[in-house]
């Protein structure tokens, strides 16, 4: 928590309470948001077990809990902003999970998932139970946080890149939030950026960015190491090794983020995630140089800074949905 | 010319004339369209010599000449289309090029250009003379001439690349044409896809897409062959060598193709360029092949289709940004 920073995220005075979702392949996270700020928040394992509707259930059962403990009647809701792991599909219209860390059904997806869904069932029953629902893949909630409280406000050619767990993003261009045809535009991390035979993504990609450099992906990859973590600190330390490692995952990611400012011409991008965000001082500059001198036309123009909202980004997320 | 196109491109009857101008790093053509299709069309060398802005006093000139070819007023013109190579630069809101094969005075420029210009001038001279202005990146025009009367036709989310001397591209995500802060959106010949140690890009970047498998990048790294038809011809009769190389380079550009579905949850991409266009049939399966099966929540709705336009991509292009 960046305790310099002013956002209370509490709505105005008089407006109606909304819920807030955050759904990952580990945890749930629900709160309630009013006039007072944010009120009732409940972390959970996310469900992945039952029939293929159990983790939209999870979801029902913990907005009541949420409400409760926020002492609001369910029917006070107004609206119910999601954030969500990706991908998504469609089905007749409304959002399902098609994410191989929760749905063991899909080719690709972790080994020994307790179910053989094939999508998670998630947005038709929040329709049925709230007069407005709204889900959003995670980096696109999140860059609309950014763009509302954050580093992005007032630029129209943007992004918000989580370098955490795993790699997404959320994309602007022209003043306009990009969501694409599942609502899955800013599936980043599964972009091809250098050669590797090797390292295996939870997507089934063999070599994707962020098999190379996602939080998960380095102590798979640097084994003497026990997490993320440990190789910066080490890095940080003056490590010889643990330099050129983190050196060569700035060279992996730095050309991710500069092949999204190549291919949409942006004016920003904002960073945050857990590997980012706690080594920010030692990987921003890095990333940076990265960027400096490939194509001025369009990098000269084009700042990355770390995300405004700092490690309140995913807060933000749902509730800039539907605030 | 595909024979079977039903395009005439000619405007509705009692339409004013439009002038549709294209510009290359090597030509310049210029056409005058009305209601008995196009007319008067003109072809010259680029102008790189003299003042900043003899590239738009070249242009200036050659609408004069086309109109008189086409027996028209310059007076009768309602507006002028021009699809341009990139990148742009705005200079108080006109785009002027900054485009390396033809402005001397950029790093990263071809040698030997006999300027020292940092920016060509286009837009600004064009609006002093004309009504009605509409510059567009080449890719960007290209895309919404398919958009119209190509391949591209009611699809919202999509991609119209065109493999030739160089690679270029135009976006449209959620039915909306992408830009971006100076026009520049669709630069994705410029991506790093893979590891390249040598291959150096008109831009300034070593191992960019455009300088692994571009029209004029594919000679220079294969020198045994004297242009890249000549690799793919060598390919189609079946020689080991060559079908290798075009392996190889299809394995490159079938990774750009699919960052672009990742990156935008594109449901189609149409293919032009005359690279691609000479031997569709050979290219556009192998670069299918290599999308297929990559993280399928994105890719499964996504096909890869030859440009309905043909080789007549180009000539709507301008014409589709004023008509």
């Amino acid at each position: 928590m960046t305790a310099s920073l002013p956002v209370s995220f509490a709505l105005p005075a008089g407006a109606a309470p909304v819920a807030c979702v955050d759904i990952g392949g580990t945890k749930v996270a629900v709160a309630i948001v009013d006039a007072r700020g944010v009120q009732g928040r409940l972390v959970e394992p996310t469900i992945k077990q039952g029939a293929s509707d159990a983790l939209a259930r999870q979801v029902l059962r913990m907005i009541g809990a949420s409400c409760q403990a926020a002492h609001i009647a369910p029917g006070a809701i107004s609206a119910v902003g999601v954030a969500s792991c990706g991908p998504f599909v469609l089905n007749q219209g409304r959002v399902e999970l098609s994410t191989p860390n929760i749905c063991g059904g899909l080719a690709g997806s972790a080994r020994g998932l307790p179910n053989d869904w094939r999508t998670a069932v998630l947005e038709a029953p929040l329709h049925d139970a709230f007069p407005r629902v709204r889900v959003e893949n995670d980096g696109v909630a999140a860059l609309q946080a950014e763009r509302r409280w954050g580093a992005l406000q007032g630029i129209d050619h943007c992004a918000y890149v989580t370098w955490s767990t795993g790699i997404g993003a959320g994309l602007c261009v022209d003043g306009r939030v990009l969501r694409g045809k599942n609502g899955n535009a800013g599936h980043a991390g599964h972009m091809f950026v250098v050669d590797n035979a090797d390292a295996l993504c939870g997507c089934g990609n063999v070599g994707d960015l962020e098999a190379l450099v996602a939080g998960n992906a380095l102590p798979r990859r640097f084994v003497e190491y026990a997490d993320a973590a440990a190789i910066l600190i080490a890095a940080k330390a003056g490590d010889a090794k643990a330099k050129a490692i983190i050196d060569g995952v700035c060279r992996i990611m730095g050309r991710a983020l500069y092949n999204l400012i190549a291919t949409l011409d942006l004016e920003r991008i904002s960073l945050g995630g857990s590997v980012f965000w706690h080594h920010r001082d030692y990987l921003l500059p890095r990333l940076q140089a990265e960027i400096r001198g490939k194509l001025p036309a369009l990098t000269d123009g084009c700042t990355l800074v770390e995300a405004g909202l700092g490690e309140r980004v995913g807060d933000g997320a749902a509730l800039a949905l539907v605030a």
